[in-house]
């Protein structure tokens, strides 16, 4: 699993390098590494700034288009953690763990076990990171979801939390996590940090301190508290360990707004400081990322959802060869064969020929190429041992051809069809779906949580757990989005 | 509090840094930043032969005066826990963080409250070194008891554990920490980090990894865990959120043994890979300083334990004032003045001239060397706000003076009383008591420890508890020694 995490990474990795080449205006505006303060003066105020923000936001001042991205972050969150439930690492984990388990306030999703808040967080943000499935904030990299919702909501199983305050918690710790990512994105990660864990910490410090109520002198430490304890690093990729990273960033950062609401003092200056988290922790950094245009831009506009249960790099391959199957009704055994233009990394990454187990398939251009034709889908289940070995898969996947063209971006590819009577169908794909200009259909992202959450909860009951997340402004308790992720037996 | 905190720190450091600036042979023989393997060669192994090493340790390998060496550490760690437990940093942190704990499986020293052992060793880990009176490895400026003892004891407490693997144990736990830090100090300590929390944790883990019986490949994952969560930025010195980070190392560190032991994986390479914690986390590394001389050498040798509650800069001072008192039965009526020559450091930072109050006559070396005459000791009680204005303390404080002496070392003071009948008096200190060349007698830890823990355990009690920490090897159960540090009621 090592070696294909890696990569599965690096896939991720490279295309948001590609983002951050774009110039932006925003970019080109704002202030780099303190170049605008007169020299030698430390900001300040930074921290502050932000605790105050985060502590100002009110449900009402959200606009629609937020809080329906809102509610997407969480469906897609909720899908993953359900489904990843019964990894193997949750397992562990929780066999680890839980004799050290306080009361049981806050449910572990998917399972019967229930833990203490604590506990709680660790085990769904592990979850929700499992299988690489969750949503990216592609700016950064960021998952942003693991660290801030599953600390959040083990926090409204405890203490009673509206549906419209958790989603307003859930944009705040969202934004507080990525405005920080911003900030030092790439330098920080390029350095070793795994960032969903490093600011992830803060995201979940910022939404359960708006929970609990702090005041701002209560945010200001919640956010020293979470500053002084990151989590992540990139040579943990391939292990259990990467998704014990968002698990234990929304436990830290539950546990820092907690220790806050009591007095537990911290510094004023997290972020900012001499020996703060963005000086300690990157070798460049953009405050005006932390503190511009707060209440003017929402980050969460900004997140994206995987479409299929792979590295992204051969996504637009799948995009294109599912249109095309819809489009014409073509069948496999009517294709002389499929030739694709795919950019470079592709072939880099996902070069692999004869697969022969499911993992294995994930890094096959070919194989997703030939499944996309003949199931019509690539979630969590498709890429299966079974599938790997599928004669009718196989014997399609070897009359798919690959050329490098450099002129692709990432999330493009033109995909052929030349088909045995001669007929050729052709497919550009601009924009991948998935993207943040063609994101995922609602009906899209609740076709992938039933695929996530087969096999863990009943089919009724994840109909009930789609709508709890859909229409979570109208709960009265958001705990009951934690009820109805709870199998019966 | 803050900026005195500061201060205290700034003297520690700077003392450390005279350490450093004595080239030693092993220094001038270690492998620096893999200078000596092949160009592109990425090192291996380093965390593997560390973790081998850590499991193969046994007590009867260690050679007396190491032994002897951990026993004083213990008992100067477990003074400082126990006085430490009531204030109100451990407070703040109970009443944020009980109500999640789980079973009662562990000492909270010094108090009833029994915790899970994950929250007893934070707890403990606070305590030790909330008044900053904790041991010191003076190369590496690291606190080495808090996170190592603080997990295993609790962990003794869960799991039967025998006086002579526990001291075993601690050895090897300091080793690990002690080393990493070696290898990336200064540099890692000079970006920021607060050293003690960061190295700590790995500390922690392999202590508590060995005392799990782990095999090589889990401990291995320990490291990778331990690596992964990293606590401790200086930003935060001055705040409660200082000694937060040995606990939270503490914390950290018995997480990871946990977790490995169920197996839950890691890397392989948590301290030399791309991406590990040396190069992440530190601009300069020397792999030797972790895998050179393992067994024959132990970093616990050079740990030292402070004789007064202040910062060390003013110990020389303090020193010579107690030792001219008791070699001529001075008393403070007979003196005309004292005039000390002192490194510059003591001015800066402890220059005070009339300290008001408990916590700034910490600052002001006039008063030390009018409190070591006047009183004797200079102990966590002495430096009160009632000695701050006592009336003959502050009358012999007035007549001291304070010159610069450039060629004196931070360890070192030229002192001399003037009588008023004439007579003179001089002492000059070469190296301080608590220094690795004038250790702290163990009659002297005995007076520190029933110094600290007075108000706490009655006294009868204390001593029991310092014959065990002193007879540990003799205890079938480790965890007598926490039971011998809560309080009857």
């Amino acid at each position: 699993m090592s070696e294909l995490d890696r990569r599965t990474f690096m896939t991720t990795v490279s295309m948001a390098s590609l983002t951050r080449l774009t110039p932006t205006v925003d970019a080109a505006l704002a202030v780099q590494d303190q170049s605008l303060a007169p020299a030698g003066t430390p900001p300040t105020g930074v921290t502050r700034t932000l605790a105050r923000y985060v502590l100002s936001v009110r449900y009402d001042d959200l606009p629609d288009p937020v809080r329906k991205e809102a509610r997407r972050t969480l469906l897609n969150w909720m899908g993953c953690a359900v489904g990843g439930s019964r990894h193997e690492t949750v397992d562990v984990a929780i066999a680890a763990l839980a004799p050290f388990s306080g009361p049981a306030q806050a449910t572990v999703l998917g399972r019967r076990e229930r833990l203490d808040i604590l506990h709680a967080s660790l085990m769904n943000g592990i979850s929700s990171h499992v299988y690489d499935f969750d949503d990216t904030h592609l700016k950064t990299v960021i998952h942003p979801a693991g660290p801030v919702v599953s600390a959040l909501l083990a926090l409204a199983e405890h203490r009673p939390t509206s549906g419209r305050d958790f989603l307003t918690s859930l944009v705040v710790g969202i934004e507080a996590e990525c405005r920080i990512g911003n900030a030092v994105y790439p330098a920080h990660y390029d350095r070793g940090w795994h960032i969903t864990g490093t600011a992830g910490v803060f995201g979940a410090a910022a939404a359960c301190g708006r929970s609990l109520g702090l005041n701002e002198q209560q945010m200001v430490w919640a956010l020293g508290l979470a500053a002084t304890q990151p989590v992540g690093l990139r040579e943990m990729f391939g292990t259990m360990t990467k998704s014990f990273h968002p698990g234990r960033a929304a436990q830290n950062g539950l546990t820092a707004a907690l220790l806050a609401a009591r007095g537990f003092t911290s510094t004023e200056l997290a972020l900012e400081g001499k020996s703060g988290w963005t000086n300690v922790l990157s070798t460049s950094r953009d405050f005006e990322e932390i503190t511009g245009n707060l209440g003017r831009t929402f980050e969460i506009s900004l997140n994206t959802y995987k479409p299929f249960a792979c590295g992204i790099v051969i996504h637009p391959t799948i995009d294109a060869c599912i249109q095309l199957r819809n489009e014409h009704r073509v069948k496999a055994d009517a294709i002389e064969r499929i030739d694709l233009r795919v950019h470079p990394l592709v072939l880099e990454l996902t070069g692999k020929r004869t697969p022969t187990t499911g993992l294995e398939s994930k890094f096959s251009v070919y194989f997703a190429a030939a499944l996309a034709i003949v199931v019509g889908s690539a979630g969590m289940r498709d890429f299966s041992d079974a599938n790997a070995k599928d004669p009718a898969i196989v014997a399609l996947r070897d009359r798919v051809t690959a050329t490098v063209d450099p002129t692709l971006k990432e999330e493009q590819v033109r995909a052929t069809i030349v088909l045995k009577n001669g007929g050729r169908l052709d497919k550009f794909i601009e924009h991948v779906v998935g993207s943040v200009e063609r994101p995922m259909s609602d009906a899209d992202l609740e076709e992938k949580f039933l695929s996530l959450t087969e096999g863990v909860l009943p089919q009724s009951q994840s109909r009930t757990l789609i709508a709890r997340c859909r229409e979570v402004e109208a709960l009265q308790s958001a705990a009951d989005l934690a009820t109805a992720a709870r199998p019966a037996k």
